[in-house]
């Protein structure tokens, strides 16, 4: 049980860190396996297709998150430094060099065709649910302003490999607020 | 010579065709030729490799885009009409079902690795002259912010596949702009 559990949480990391490296579309489920440190049989047991594993690979980061989320969402404190301090929470989980990025944004601007829309069927799942978490606090609108600042911001400290291109990510945040 | 340039026009709509719908990972030069209706001897007198095709379909689209930018930009409105022009040819160019996105944005996000730095780095100038455009207007933090903005409310119309959700690019960007 317990080999096998661990097998199951090794194909999920290696898949994660190959996605972020690579993209998604460039990897296969030989080098998942070969990465984890597993026999392919082993893969099957766990995962029916490597879609399937996509989905698990964002279950498994949005659980994790989401339990921040709600943690720091749900605290006592006043909203804006709710905000504060999720935005502070985001930004030093992408610090590793280089910046591999949003996962779901990722993803999202990744996959584009019919033959993933489970995947992006979860992605919206996830921003949905973000957008929610935050509009708790702002009202819809400008959470769904906030969320895409988050991304595109992101986006950038991806592309230019630079974590300091966040540095604006909370003043820009509270001048959404209206703050 | 009117046949040669024709068939240069055709492989590079194909490409960005092809990139927007399935991503540049998944496309090769087998299929553009398909395609773009020409014979893969074609492909390499024109470009001499599948990334230098992705850096000329950069360049051919932001070289058009640049002149819309710098002809609303530059114009004689107040700049908060100006800003506002350029948010709908923004929004207007992505009306086609299914909502493709930004090339650069898509680009950016699905190319993570060394192996794709040439193409990067081309996105990276592109995304500096669309902020240095704006930063006349706005300065730098706030013009890096509203580009943030305009690519984060993109992908999610591009994810929900639904151009609605942009109708609030214009007023988020507003209160960017401290408007």
């Amino acid at each position: 049980m317990g080999r096998r559990s661990d097998s199951k949480t090794r194909i999920l990391a290696a898949a994660q860190e190959l996605i972020e490296l690579r993209g998604y579309s460039q990897i296969g489920v030989a080098e998942i396996c070969t990465t984890a440190g597993v026999p392919k049989g082993s893969f099957y047991y766990f995962f029916a297709s490597k879609d399937a594993l996509a989905l698990a690979v964002i279950d498994t980061q949005w659980e994790s998150q989401r339990a921040d989320w709600e943690r720091i969402l749900g605290s006592d404190d006043p909203p804006i430094d709710r905000l504060r301090r999720l935005t502070e929470v985001i930004v030093s989980s992408l610090t590793a060099e280089p910046i591999a990025g949003c996962l779901y944004g990722n993803l999202a601007l990744e996959l584009s065709n019919e033959r993933t829309e489970t995947i992006r069927g979860r992605l919206r799942e996830v921003f949905d649910a973000q957008v929610d978490m935050i509009a708790q606090l702002t009202g819809p609108d400008t959470a769904r302003a906030v969320v895409a600042q988050i991304e595109g911001q992101i986006m950038f400290a991806k592309l230019y490999n630079d974590i300091r291109r966040l540095d604006a990510l909370w003043p820009n945040i509270r001048v959404l607020l209206g703050e």
